[in-house]
């Protein structure tokens, strides 16, 4: 067993990609006592513009990918669809956690669902699709109506297209590019919710609190702690979430999405291998956010307390709906995050507000 | 009564002086969406390492200051030995906030010592000391053993020197430049507690849960909420803060250092018109924070809740206490900070840690 020295404050998280994930990580790190290195192809990201450092270059380009990995101390990635090659550079000159290989599983949805399969852990039903000649057997083990979803790629709803009958199936998959996806059966779902969890090295896990999530057309728009969802089905939410951890030897913060029945099963939808959305809520209720548990675990330090001191509600500013920043401050409790991104476009992830209020007596079972 | 446009998400606030109370202001703006400009003397300062921009130039650099003056929508300041004349040049062109004439009065500590007097708040005992004719008349009116500072510059117990007899004080002056100075008595006090204050333009104030603080050689080690000091001199001590804020038409944060006598009486010791050392604890224990609040108040937004979840203990990590980082992690509940200084020097704070504990019911008199 190889003993990992911790990379000690002072030094440079290099971080692979420059949204708001990146954004929120520079400034945990930052708080630690951290510097940050941002590598993105955009000028002016959200993360650059808080970072020590920051190169803009494409996620192919050999020669700046060395320079980044030579001035870091450690990298990480903030965005799931950085190309796998990219981390297989970057690693050569520097750790990479999550890791390579747990990038390229959740890179793909097939993987993702082989993975829990194997583990036995629940899933929609599922089922490859890599030609025209797939399609009837297919639907046949998901039913209809199911989702088909491309491989790769997809995120925030996009990739994916409801399929209602056999007919919708040929269309649909034209429209997403007659590639290599999957068809997954719908799920009669009570409620979504997330784990985020960290690991570290040494198997060392933490959980944070499990919030109730509801999308719209595939983008997250509200968060909530607590969920409501029963004791039991949050152990086991968090068993499975554990369980994928460890057999991903995954090192970071990392999030399964998951669906809850009405029966109480809890079934996984995706795994996200890094800091989520579903978690931003975390930076203004706990006594460590997300990003600052990310930092601990990929540089050695141990886990802080995810202790939560508020009841919590978080909803995205998507597109337009940053204007509304100024009418959140009304409420005292309302805590703003933008992303300091200029351009606002529809379906854009703009920031988010975390409305906190006073922890509720556990309702009791009577 | 003019009114105030705030300044909205995505403009930029400067901030003079590069230190750990810059960079924290940073991270706070970063978060609610400001871009941020560092000017600072020094290379690689705290908060460069994390600001959008940074201007490194000398604060009599006329040319930077007008290009940086020209870059911000709002400026500020981190540190209350700024050279005044610094302040006139950049609000030549933009706001600054707390305005130049705070910043004159807190820079001189006679003038503080003489707003209190003017308001009817009470100090030590004070006299002004500018030859050594005054010595006789100050010591008389000051009683001894007391405390010779310099009226300017001082600060973390720096340009001060304690007097025992009447002949300390000719070596005292002597040795601290033999300047404009100020003899203060010394004050047998219970406890030194600090209010760290808000005020907005219309005149709105907030205040934070007022932390009692330990000292040693002048510096600041410890900051303890609650501070059992009693709830009749938490009311006087706040309102004191409020009177002073008032009188100085005061915008962003401060802090008013006090003395709590052993029968309940509150006295001035020191103003900073600033972000405050005993108010980092507020980072981790307050829905909003000292550093959020000030970009708040000086942008215009409406105040954050100042709602304490936890009960705290802040100690700074002065000089190689720093390398104290490691053991403070072994607590889940203690948050490190530290401030991306590399040279450790003894006496230089270096970070902080703050250990949270659950809310400790309040005791009841009987």
């Amino acid at each position: 067993m190889t003993t990992f020295e911790a990379i000690p404050p002072g030094a440079t998280v290099g971080i692979l990609g420059g949204g708001q994930l990146g954004r929120m990580l520079c400034l945990a790190a930052a708080h630690l006592g951290y510097r940050t290195h941002v590598y993105c192809p955009d000028e002016n990201s959200p993360a650059s513009l808080v970072a020590a450092t920051s190169t803009v270059a494409p996620y192919d380009d050999q020669t700046a990918l060395n320079v980044f990995a030579s001035t870091v101390d450690v990298a990480t990635f903030e965005f799931e669809n950085i190309p796998a090659e990219t981390i297989d550079v970057v690693q050569q000159s520097v750790g990479v956690s999550p890791s390579v290989s747990t990038l390229k599983i959740t890179q793909d949805r097939l993987a993702e669902k082989q993975l829990c399969e194997s583990l036995g852990i629940p899933t929609a039903p599922f089922a490859p699709i890599s030609t025209s000649d797939d399609f009837a057997s297919a639907a046949e083990k998901t039913g209809l109506p199911g989702i088909l979803k491309t491989r790769r790629m997809g995120y925030d709803g996009k990739g994916q297209s409801t399929i209602r009958t056999h007919s919708d199936l040929d269309s649909a998959w034209m429209t997403l590019g007659a590639g290599e996806c999957i068809l997954e059966g719908l799920v009669d779902f009570e409620m979504e919710v997330s784990v985020i969890f960290a690991r570290d090295r040494s198997g060392a896990l933490s959980t944070f609190d499990v919030p109730e999530n509801r999308h719209s057309d595939g983008i997250l728009r509200t968060s909530r702690v607590p969920s409501g969802m029963a004791g039991a089905a949050f152990e086991t939410a968090r068993d499975i979430a554990h369980r994928l951890a460890a057999s991903l030897d995954y090192v970071g913060v990392g999030a399964v999405e998951m669906f809850v029945t009405r029966d109480g099963a809890v079934l996984v939808n995706e795994i996200a291998p890094r800091v989520h959305n579903s978690g931003h809520w975390t930076i203004d209720a706990c006594a460590t956010d997300q990003f600052e548990q990310h930092i601990r675990a990929i540089c050695g330090l141990p886990f802080g307390s995810t202790a939560r001191a508020f009841d919590v509600v978080m909803a995205n500013l998507i597109g337009d709906e940053v204007e509304q920043w100024r009418i959140s401050l009304d409420d005292p409790l309302t805590k703003l995050h933008l992303y300091g991104k200029s351009e606002v476009r529809a379906g854009r992830k703009m920031g988010h507000v975390t409305t906190l209020s006073p922890i509720a007596p556990e309702p009791t079972a009577d």
